[in-house]
């Protein structure tokens, strides 16, 4: 926080123009066959071309041999010490959600604000056992999308909590989330879901002492949602995790002066963006081209520019190996379009790794290129994980990234006289 | 504190098994004539294939430019922040010495605990000038090791401090430690020893209102020991140094769930071991192909294995830079050896630099190559300080290879959602 302080001390406006060209879950591990990763692999001549010309390395999201979720991956990227802020499970789903349901009606999407208590839910299945009530199914023989949004529409129309108000987030199969907003809401909660079944849920208990009072409205929401749903035959309980608020979080344009603009196609980034007070431009259609056609036509709108591409990390989780490599290579000329662009600084970047070979995130450092009009380039031929390794960027923290970029922007003052 | 509260957090167990194998004083500089370092000289054939499929880097043991000893050396090679933990020199010499007098008894080996107050100890002469008394000779002559330990007895057989357990530790020539056990005592208190002769022996003093207690055991100790040597032809006072407690650290067990053991050859490395939890394995010779035996014996035992090897750093402290070269070379089969078994993490590093040009320890990067099934290799071609410095590792600070060794092991859980 001091340091981002710092930074804002010696932020000032000029008219300079900075794009993050985000590749989730970018780096990956060596294919067991060939020995070479999948942006070793991909045919990327303007990646390539672009990191000739740019400083490279590898940013690493929260300290060596951490690997991060989605949320931190995020905020480290844009410059958010992680120690001070945190984005529980919960707020990610709020955020990543199509809409929701208040008092019975759709409201469409809703923004988690600071103080209101969001959480990711499933529907279980309860059942008695030796007189015990216990979870049978954590989630509820996997109802179909359809069957689980008749059901949060009906728990929403019938759950009523005092002063508060309750919205509630249909999701995939028995997924959905919880959001409560009112007063005196707070943070500290353990979950709901016991994990297994054969057990009792168990009860919501307070971490620290100032959300007693959000552990007991949780645990009453809970306990009116299990007799609302008491005669469906699956879905006749509700089991609550990632529970939390929104981080009181200063947006990129109170930090720095920029105006910001996100070109993000999946629900989750879009709200990542929104929380941090970007605008989210309407592309139309999940296709990378219009992305980048989108970026064309607000250049002149915004300062500052994060252009997402989610699939790379999707078909990474699954382990496909190929499928990412084309998509690199899908991707390739749409990213060498958009460095046409008159823009004075250009990251190419991720907010963390995912080896197709691990099917999941990983803790090793993102590859970068970061060029602009001032950068010391190096002799870095092609982009991948072990070129960009012995950059002039080196290994450095993902929330270096932004203070770096606005500096090559010509915007950071200096420092001390 | 808190980001090893974090990977606390973090990490769970699984069946993997990591090895850090750590040449003492590791790094070393250009020898004057061939411009090459010690390890660039050694023919060193399995530490170079190791590293040919490893990630190479340089570990900054605590901050650049800063030369550690071996207390801070091997807590960061650990992974804990010397912000945080203190190994005070005299912890150290008690965790070297082979055992200790209690009341004029032999009572062998004891390990510091919390709340134990440890310094090293010199015998000196006093005589009395121009009416003052002062040190005539720090070193009492560098009287014999015999005869030193014999003094040891005496004093531990005559003197007697209300509360208090006094051990005092024989070592070589006029060198020994002294631990008081007992309630209320804390470090933070000055040297007695006034590092040169001719004045008198300073008081100690606490630094903190805490120490008054112990600083005033420590000079009524001094007083007694004076007064108990006084007919000795030169050993007739004490002069002490480095005096606090062990740190309240957590074990490596409770830290991260791992079953631990070292195979160290030299006293203060195994009692270093004990301090974080390990198990000090029984190698029954001084040879390094005895430590690799013992590793291959019990390798089904441990999650984690330390194995040190001293004698790198002790000739190279002697500025014996062919001595340090053969070292490798007879180590480096046995390294080899070590990396047949079925580790999937091993680490080769050290502790510190001790070029031998500069015959002690230096604030060089540690020259360090990271293996694991899952690693991203270099193209380092052979382990030495400048080729490894272009590996993918990069550089590091020590504390992070823990980390990274547990990351490349899977035993730990992603941060955030």
């Amino acid at each position: 926080m001091k340091r981002l302080k710092r930074m804002q001390e010696l932020v000032f406006a000029n008219d300079s123009k900075i794009l993050f060209w985000v590749f989730d879950g970018i780096g990956g591990l060596p294919h067991r066959e060939t020995g070479k990763t999948e942006l070793e692999t991909a045919k990327t001549p303007a990646m390539d071309a672009f990191a000739r010309r740019a400083s490279c390395g590898g940013l690493v999201p929260f300290g060596e041999g951490v690997t991060p979720g989605s949320g931190p991956g995020h905020l480290s990227l844009f410059g958010y010490p992680l120690d001070d802020f945190d984005l529980p499970r919960g707020v990610l789903e709020v955020l990543g959600a199509e809409g929701a349901y208040l008092n019975g009606e759709w409201v469409g999407r809703v923004d988690p604000r600071p103080g209101d208590l969001a959480m990711r839910g499933n529907f279980a299945s309860l059942e008695e056992r030796d007189g015990e009530v216990v979870v049978s199914d954590r989630r509820a023989s996997q109802i179909a999308t359809e069957e689980s949004r008749r059901v949060c529409e009906l728990l929403s129309r019938e759950m009523q909590l005092e002063n508060l108000d309750v919205y509630v987030f249909p999701g995939k199969e028995h997924r959905f989330a919880l959001m409560l907003r009112g007063e005196g809401l707070s943070g500290g909660l353990t979950d709901s879901d016991p994990q297994k079944s054969g057990i009792p849920p168990k009860r919501v208990e307070a971490l620290v002492p100032e959300a007693s009072g959000a552990a007991a409205a949780v645990n009453l929401a809970i306990e009116k949602a299990t007799s609302i749903l008491k005669d469906e035959a699956q879905a006749n309980t509700v089991l609550l995790r990632g529970i939390g608020c929104p981080p009181n979080i200063p947006t990129l344009a109170e930090l720095y002066g920029i105006r910001c603009a996100a070109i993000a196609t999946y629900p989750m980034y879009k709200g990542i963006a929104r929380l941090l007070g970007m605008d989210v431009l309407e592309v139309g259609s999940m296709k990378h081209e219009d992305q980048v056609r989108t970026l064309e036509e607000h250049f002149e709108d915004y300062d500052f520019f994060y252009l997402h591409i989610k699939e790379t990390d999707s078909v990474a989780h699954k382990g496909d190996f190929d499928a990412k490599v084309k998509i690199f290579e899908e991707c390739d000329p749409h990213f060498g379009r958009a460095t046409e662009l008159d823009f004075d600084v250009i990251a190419l970047t991720g907010d963390h790794c995912t080896p197709s070979v691990l099917a999941d995130h990983s803790w090793h450092p993102i590859p970068t290129a970061l060029w602009s009009k001032t950068v010391l380039d190096d002799d870095v031929e092609a982009f991948d994980e072990r070129r960009v390794a012995r950059g002039t960027l080196g290994r450095v923290a993902s929330r270096d990234l932004m203070p770096l970029a606005l500096a090559e922007a010509g915007r950071f003052n200096k420092f001390g006289a």
